[in-house]
């Protein structure tokens, strides 16, 4: 046994994994999202933190029938391997949903994703070099924060107003030519803000002037309790038109879409829709990263968008509706001058409360959790420079409305002893 | 509509996707795979280039039933979020498989991938900076290759033999420190050659004498059709266990596993084995990635393999056996002195045929298509210095046995007409 021998021989040295791993991976932490995850599934603690829907709203008969229907019609086809650029009647239904919300889309404009986490980590991939300039909203999302970061980009940070990202923030951070403009358009993750009609089309015109794509992440979309949002994405289609132009041509605007917030997340359905340049060269790197993502589940979202979408969409908005009107609600009558700022949100799953200045919530969500039982998640993380201490993300999407009002009451108190 | 006339205004613009896209969009260079895949699928063409499991072999009727246990009884659990280490279910069903087969493997050893292409991926990302030297064999798997070269990495090739990795150039190359040594260790994609016991030992010693990690892929480990092969994973396991040491504290073998070839491809679901340190750094990477692999698939995942795999798994043995020995004799028969040199895998689903040094395969491909109907997979793209190209991997997977005579005999009749 030589070998063994030579294994016994290497004992002393000081191998550490550690040290082998690359720039990238030190580069990524992920302290954010899982922290908040973690705390928000200890038992006992009412829980504003993580982005959940509710698991008893998905719609659990729904996706049984399709997975039969799936596994009867198309059989080993739904089993075997597929390509890169997905299954037909997926890019199909997503176009049709696309174009019925005023987009100019066709199928060669979709490519699915494993959710729209990996959507932004394509084109992430297919546009940034190492310290690339990108332009982000202060707050946006930080699981995009946590992904761009990988490539040490020179950050351009936009603030907000209640309409959306501010005119004059916009037009500074495009003339130093970003790679693009991340933004997360519709019931922000995670203020709850979403960029009105008429701030759109001046984004949305900006960008063009500057030839900068916008990268639009609209994962709450289909979750409106009042009025149906529009996206840059169906924005940028009828500037378009009005002036003669195709978006397959000449659009910038490429969106992010997903399934797990509006049908299942475990089934990691997502898709980006763009014009089909950008389309091909995401195909080619996701073939790379993964070959395709999962046929099955795929055909499922194809049929559930067909056959049950539309119905299941207004039950989930009226059960949401009602704990975002409590959660309003509540924060008005529990925090009080405490919240010196706080988001309507018109959708989505998210409201964002900004406290006074003198309190850091990273720091007061332990005592927060300890002595009042319950969380939220600090507002730090969503912001590329970490720089604004005083803020926090609510979630109520995965709390019933008494659960709610006793939580918010909760951390009233938790702030009053601040 | 001022916004409306900003667009008008940059029509003149001369945007380009392309001069947008980022230097590892140009370095991924897709031709390889989709090139194969684009042939194989052609009606009528008798195709070896592929290598795709038989979907009438699928266990469509198993996954079926798997699909109603996993809703019925996980319920909404299995629609949910979850975390980026993957579903517990099935870590502990894939410890299980691996410590029957003398590894030495605990559940936190298990991090589940989307198919073992992500695995390939999370790798290079958590191992390689730009320029890295890596260890490869010559020839290995395109797909791997794809992944590296988006990192310009510096190839250490080695050459093989029957055994599998020639021990002076697998000793030459290590001395160079690479971030990892890569190899497909049984039944190799593409030559179907497995690396015996003893090269296999003096290969770990070698790894821990250099402290360099193996990246074992062993996507086709149990897709064998006459002796079970022993895997790096287990033969460092027993030598590790030989000097009272244990893989979580001292293990180099980092190991990939896939269901696609011996389930579905389409489900993808794959797997890393690798000590606990090694999973963290790769969770943590995936989370940025796409958060996690679909669950439902995870989930059914675990059932299956609890409930069909070994039964069904003795099926598809015999099947693809069958035509294993079909395909390595029509290539006695009719390819004869043309063929140089032909392996005789014991397992898995590719042979590989290199022909008269004067033939360029990549160039008798088309040829070969169009005027004697069958393809095949050019040997050239499995090189990382491409400089091979007498070369052919045939695949027998997917064409019942009269279809494989039929085929190699047109094969013969094209190689002929050289």
């Amino acid at each position: 046994m030589q070998a063994a021998r030579t294994l016994e021989q290497t004992e002393c040295h000081s191998f550490s994994w550690q040290s082998s791993f690359s720039q990238k991976r030190r580069l990524m932490d992920d302290s954010g999202i899982r922290a908040i995850l973690g705390i928000a599934s200890r038992p006992g603690i009412l829980s504003f933190a993580g982005g959940l829907p509710d698991p008893k709203l998905l719609p659990l008969d729904e996706i049984s029938e399709c997975s039969r229907t799936v596994l009867s019609t198309y059989g080993h086809a739904a089993l075997q391997y597929g390509v890169s650029d997905g299954v037909n009647a997926l890019a199909h239904e997503l176009s049709r949903l696309s174009n019925r919300k005023g987009a100019d889309c066709a199928p060669l404009n979709i490519i699915p994703t494993t959710g729209s986490q990996q959507g932004i980590d394509l084109i992430a991939n297919a546009f940034l070099n190492q310290g690339d300039p990108i332009a982000v909203t202060s707050p946006t999302y930080l699981g995009a924060l946590q992904i761009f970061s990988a490539f040490e980009p020179r950050y351009l940070q936009i603030s907000c107003d209640d309409e959306g990202p501010i005119l004059s923030d916009v037009e500074a951070a495009l003339k130093q030519r970003p790679a693009f403009f991340y933004v997360v358009s519709i019931f922000q993750n995670p203020t709850g803000i979403t960029i009105s009609r008429k701030r759109g089309e001046a984004i949305v015109g900006l960008c063009h002037a500057y030839d900068v794509p916008i990268v639009e992440d609209a994962a709450y979309q289909e979750l409106f309790y009042d009025a149906e949002p529009v996206s840059l994405r169906v924005t940028e289609s009828e500037l378009l038109r009005a002036s003669g132009r195709r978006y397959e041509d000449d659009g910038r605007v490429i969106y992010l879409g997903t399934l797990s917030k509006v049908m299942s997340p475990g089934l990691r359905v997502g898709w980006i829709e763009a014009p089909s340049a950008v389309v091909r060269a995401i195909a080619c790197l996701k073939q790379g990263t993964d070959l395709h993502s999962g046929i099955m589940n795929q055909f499922i979202a194809a049929e559930f968008l067909r056959n049950h979408a539309d119905e299941y969409w207004k039950g989930i908005r009226v059960a949401y509706k009602e704990r975002r009107d409590q959660a309003v609600y509540s924060v008005k009558q529990h925090l009080g001058s405490l919240a010196q700022r706080c988001t309507s949100p018109q959708g989505g799953f998210f409201l964002w409360v900004e406290v006074d200045q003198k309190i850091d919530t990273a720091q007061l969500l332990p005592i927060s959790v300890e002595r009042f039982g319950v969380a939220f998640a600090p507002g730090a993380p969503f912001f590329a420079s970490h720089a604004t201490s005083n803020a926090m993300r609510l979630s109520f999407s995965n709390l019933p409305v008494e659960m709610i009002e006793r939580g918010i009451k909760s951390l009233g108190e938790a702030l009053h002893s601040q």
